[in-house]
C-alpha cells in the first residue's frame, strides 16, 4: 500500500536552514536516517542530530565548488524506483529508498533582488535541488518532497501523529507545490536572463481560482484568480454578508476601491459600469454619502459604494433600508470599507442580498496595469499622479481651492475617457462631484452630459421659491469647475460651459489650437487652468 | 577563450528524432564523439553514425524502465564543471567535458493534450531531460544546449562555418532559450497537477516586448507584449506605413477588428475610444465606407478604421487626402484590413503620418478575456454568440430582416454598457449603425445620446425642401431599429424611443418589470422583440 509512506530515510538539504533542526528532531524520533550535505549537515551536527553524509550514499565526492554535490546515480534512482515494479532492479543495483527530501533551492530571487552580477546570478542557480525536488515529486506515490519552511510544522506534526508516516493526500499536495515551485523558479531565471539580454518578457502565476456564477454575461463563463504570491489581492476582500459575488461586481468593486483611495479625507465613492457617478469628501461621512449620493441619484441604484473609513450606523441610515415605504429604501449591490461598526453591520444586514465587504484601499498599492488583447499584452505603470504644473492660461484668474483642485483630478482620472466632471465645494466645506460625462467619442456629447446632470442635480436640491430657480442655477454653476480628462481640441466645449454659466475648467492643454480655445475664454471672461497631465483611461 | 567552443563532444538524447541525423552528421564531420541514450541511439546508428554508448559514459545501466538514463555524477559533472577553475579537479576525477547537449523533453504537452490518465502523465514529466538542459545552460560560458529542433540547421550552419564551434552569442541564446523551455515545461506541469486536485491555476509567458512612447498617458510608462507560444497575435499586424504605434491605438485596433470580424458582407467599423462610432457592411466598399462615416463624422476625425476585405483605391479615395482644401481632406489614425491592392497603398502613403495596417480579422479566434485588477483576475470566455431565441412580445409584430437583426447584435455586443445602438438597412440594402449611445451610468441617458445622434446625422442627409424635415425624420425612424445591450429596467427608455419615432426595439428581456415594459409597447404601438441574450462589455 503507497497510501502511507513510513519516513525510514530523509535527505535535508536547505539554504534556509529556519526551522530544519526541529523537522529534523521529529524524524529522527521516528527512527528516520538523516542524509545530508555542506551546509546542513554542519547545522543538523550541532543540534547532537546524527547525519549520514550525502558521499557515502553518492560513493562521489562534493565536487567543482559544490557545483556537483546530490546529483548521482544513487540518489536519483532513489528518489525515482518503482517501490513495487522496481524492487528487485533496485536490490541489486544497491540502491535503498529515500522517503523524504527536504529542501530549498539557491535564492536565486534574493540575489537577483540585491542587483547581482549575470555572473553571480548564473552561479546561483540551482541544479541539484531541482532536480531532486522533480525526481521526488514525480513518484510522489512513494516519496514525500518539503520545498516550503512553512510547511514544516504540519509535516513535522503529521509524521508524529501518523506513526512516522506521510499520507497520500499530504504526498500528493507536496508535489504540486514542488512543481508550482520549480516552474516559479525557472520562470523568475528565465525572465532574468531574457532581461540581461535586453528582451523583454513576462511571466505570470494566478491561483486559488473560482467559478463565478458567469462572466460579463450568463452565456460566457467567468473565472476569479488570485496572483501568485502576491501579499495583498483584491481576492482577499473580506465578504461579510450577502449574494456571491459577480463577475461585474468584481469589476466594479476595483473601480470604487480606486476612486477613494487617494481621497485625504472622509470619502464616498459610487461606481455604475466601472465609472463613479457619485463621489465626495469632508469631514462627515454621513454628509459625505448624502452628497455622493446626489450626484447621480437615479443611477446609485444599484451600485457599488466604496468608503476609505470605518461606516458607522448613522452613516449606512441613509440607505432606509427599514423604511415600511419600499420605494424610500434605497436598493444597492455592494458596500465596502475598511471596517463596518457593529451596529452599522446590524443595520445593513436587514438587507438579505446586500454584498457587505471589507477591504482598506489604502492596501491598493497597484503599480502596473496590464490589457490582455488577441494573444498579445498591453502593460503599463498606473496612472498614479494627478499633474504636471497649474498653470493659468486666461486673463480671468480663477482662485481654485486646492482641495476642490485636487479631488478634481482624482474623479477625472477615474473616469473612463472621453470624460469631463463638474465639482464644487459645498457650503459646509466638502467637496462633491456635481455631474460628469463618459465614455464618449467625443468630447462634446461628454460635456452635455455632464451639464445636463449638474442642472437636474440643482433641481432636485432647489428648494425655491426664495429666490428663481435659473438665478439659483447661475449662482451655484458659477461656484464649480469643470475639469476634462484631455485637452480641448475646439473651442466648443468652452462656449457649451460658458452657456451652462461656468466659469473655471481645468484641462491638461496641449492642443495645436490651445490658442484659439485661450481666445474664447478670454472673449467670454472664463478661467482655465492647464494642468500639462492628461489621464485617459479605457 | 570562452568565445568559441569547439565541440569535441556532444550528448544526444532526443524524443523529437526530426532532423536529428542531419545535425549528427554535421557535427561527426566536425570530429565530435556523439554519446546517445536508448532510442536516439539506434537512430543513429541505423544512419551509420557512430555513437558512444551514455552507459559508457556512466558505468551505470539504463535502469528502472527508463526513468534512470543520464542522470549521473559524470553527465552532469561533464557539463556543470568550469573548463578554467576546475580543470585538475575534472582530471583527478576523469571526467571529460561535454560541449553541447541536444535534448527535447517528453511530450508532457502533447500527452496531456490526448487526455491522458494521471499516472500516464506523471509518467512522461522528464526528469534526466532538465536536469541536463539545465546544467548545461547553467555552464553556457562553456556548454551550448539544443532544445528546439527548429534549430538544428542554424546550428549545424554555425558549426560547420566556424570550424566546429559555437560563439559564446549562441550559446547566451541557447542558455535562454533553455531556460524559457524548462519554464514552460515546469509550468504546464504544475496548472496540471493543480487541475488534477482541482485546484484553478493559470500560468501565462508573454515576450518579443517593446517600449511603446508610452502608456495611456505621457507621464506612464507603456510596453507591448506577445503571448509566447501563440500560432498569431495581433503582435504579428503588419505595419506598412506611418508613425509608431501607440498603446491607445493599440487597444482601438483590437475593437476595431473584433467589429468588423462578424460582418459576413463588405464590412467597415470606425473606432473612437475602443467604441465603434461608425459600422456598416453591404456589397459596394466605397459606399459602406461613407455609410460607417456617416454614423458620427464629427468622432470619426482621428478614429481606427478596420475593413474586413482588401482595401481599394477608391475606398480610399472617400478620405480626400489630395484635396488642395485642407478642411476636406479626412484625417485618420489608422486603417485595418487583410491587404491593401498596389493603388490604394500609393494613395494613403501620401498621408506621412497615417499608420496603414495589414491584418485579417478572420485571424482573431481569441477564446477567452483577462482583466487584469489588483493582484487578481478575472478571466472569461469571449462573448461569442449574438442571441439565444428570437421572441416577439408585443402586439405589433415587427418583421424585422434578418441581416439586419444579426448586424444590429454584432453592433450593441462590441458597445461598452450601458449601451443603445440604433441601425438600420439603406434603400441600397446597405447596413449602417445610424446612432450609438454607451458607457453610460444608466440607461436612459445612453438612449438619449443615441436619438440625439441619428437626427443629426438625419440633418446630414436631409435633402430638402421636396418634403419637409419633420416628415423626413419620422419616415426615416419608423424604419430603424433600436437594440439595447441589456434588459430595459423601466420603460422609461421605450417612451424616449417612441417620441423619436423609432418603431422597432430589440432587447434581452429578463427584467422584473418586463410586463410594463412590454404594456408601454401594446400602449403606444411599438414593436419589442426578446433575445434572452445580454451583452454588457466593460
Amino acid at each position: 500500500m503507497s497510501n502511507n509512506i513510513k519516513i525510514k530515510r530523509a535527505l535535508i538539504s536547505v539554504s534556509d536552514k529556519n526551522g530544519i533542526v526541529s523537522l529534523a528532531k521529529i524524524l529522527r524520533k521516528n527512527g528516520c536516517e538523516i542524509i545530508s550535505t555542506g551546509g546542513t549537515k554542519k547545522v543538523l551536527q550541532k543540534a547532537k542530530i546524527p547525519v549520514t553524509d550525502i558521499t557515502k550514499v553518492t560513493g562521489n565526492p562534493e565536487a567543482f565548488g559544490g557545483r556537483m554535490k546530490t546529483i548521482s546515480f544513487q540518489i536519483e534512482s532513489a528518489l525515482l524506483f518503482d517501490r513495487k515494479k522496481d524492487k528487485d532492479e533496485a536490490n541489486e543495483l544497491n540502491i535503498l529508498p529515500i522517503d523524504l527530501i527536504v529542501c530549498n533551492l539557491y535564492p536565486f530571487e534574493k540575489v537577483k533582488q540585491e542587483n547581482a552580477s549575470l555572473e553571480k546570478l548564473i552561479e546561483n542557480i540551482d541544479i541539484g535541488g531541482p532536480t531532486m525536488v522533480r525526481a521526488a515529486a514525480k513518484n510522489y506515490k512513494f516519496v514525500g518532497v518539503v520545498v516550503d519552511p512553512a510547511d514544516y510544522q504540519n509535516i513535522g506534526k503529521e509524521i508524529t501523529e501518523n506513526g512516522g508516516a506521510l499520507s497520500i493526500e499530504t504526498r500528493f499536495e507536496l508535489m504540486r507545490k514542488a512543481f508550482n515551485h520549480t516552474a516559479d523558479y525557472d520562470s523568475l531565471i528565465a525572465t532574468t536572463m531574457d532581461e540581461n539580454a535586453n528582451k523583454r518578457s513576462l511571466r505570470f502565476a494566478f491561483s486559488d481560482g473560482n467559478k463565478l456564477r458567469y462572466g460579463e454575461n450568463s452565456h460566457q463563463k467567468g473565472y476569479f484568480y488570485r496572483k501568485n504570491n502576491s501579499s495583498f489581492s483584491l481576492k482577499d476582500i473580506e465578504v461579510l454578508h450577502g449574494k456571491e459575488l459577480s463577475y461585474n461586481n468584481i469589476f466594479d468593486m476595483q473601480a470604487a476601491i480606486e476612486s477613494v483611495k487617494n481621497l485625504t479625507k472622509t470619502g464616498c465613492a459610487i461606481i455604475k459600469h466601472a465609472n463613479p457617478c457619485g463621489l465626495s469628501e469632508g469631514d462627515d461621512q454621513r454628509k459625505v454619502f448624502e452628497n455622493a449620493w446626489a450626484g447621480d441619484p437615479v443611477s446609485a441604484f444599484g451600485s457599488v459604494i466604496a468608503f476609505n473609513e470605518t461606516v458607522g450606523k448613522e452613516t449606512v441610515e441613509f440607505l432606509q433600508l427599514d423604511s415600511k415605504d419600499k420605494f424610500k429604501r434605497k436598493f444597492i449591490e455592494i458596500i465596502i470599507a475598511p471596517f463596518f461598526t457593529a451596529s452599522a453591520k446590524k443595520y445593513l444586514f436587514q438587507h438579505k442580498n446586500l454584498r457587505i465587504i471589507q477591504f482598506d484601499p489604502k492596501k491598493l498599492d497597484q503599480q502596473n496595469d496590464m490589457k490582455f488583447l488577441f494573444n498579445s499584452l498591453l502593460f503599463q505603470e498606473t496612472d498614479n499622479e494627478l499633474f504636471k504644473k497649474k498653470k493659468i492660461v486666461t486673463k480671468r484668474k480663477p482662485r481654485i481651492n486646492k482641495e476642490l483642485f485636487q479631488f478634481g483630478l482624482i474623479a477625472i482620472r477615474q473616469l473612463r475617457s472621453n470624460a469631463i466632471v463638474v465639482v464644487r465645494k459645498l457650503d459646509s466645506g466638502d467637496m462633491q462631484l456635481l455631474g460628469m460625462g463618459c465614455g464618449q467619442p467625443n468630447r462634446v456629447n461628454s460635456t452635455l452630459l455632464t451639464i445636463d446632470k449638474c442642472k437636474e442635480n440643482l433641481k432636485n436640491e432647489y428648494n425655491g421659491p426664495s429666490e428663481k430657480f435659473d438665478d439659483y442655477v447661475k449662482k451655484q454653476m458659477e461656484k464649480v469647475v469643470l475639469f476634462s480628462d484631455a485637452f480641448f481640441p475646439f473651442s466648443d466645449n468652452v462656449e457649451l460651459s460658458y452657456e451652462a454659466g461656468i466659469r473655471t475648467i481645468v484641462q491638461p492643454g496641449g492642443s495645436i489650437r490651445d490658442k484659439s480655445v485661450i481666445r474664447k475664454c478670454d472673449e467670454l471672461g472664463v478661467g482655465m487652468i492647464f494642468t500639462g497631465m492628461r489621464h485617459f483611461k479605457h
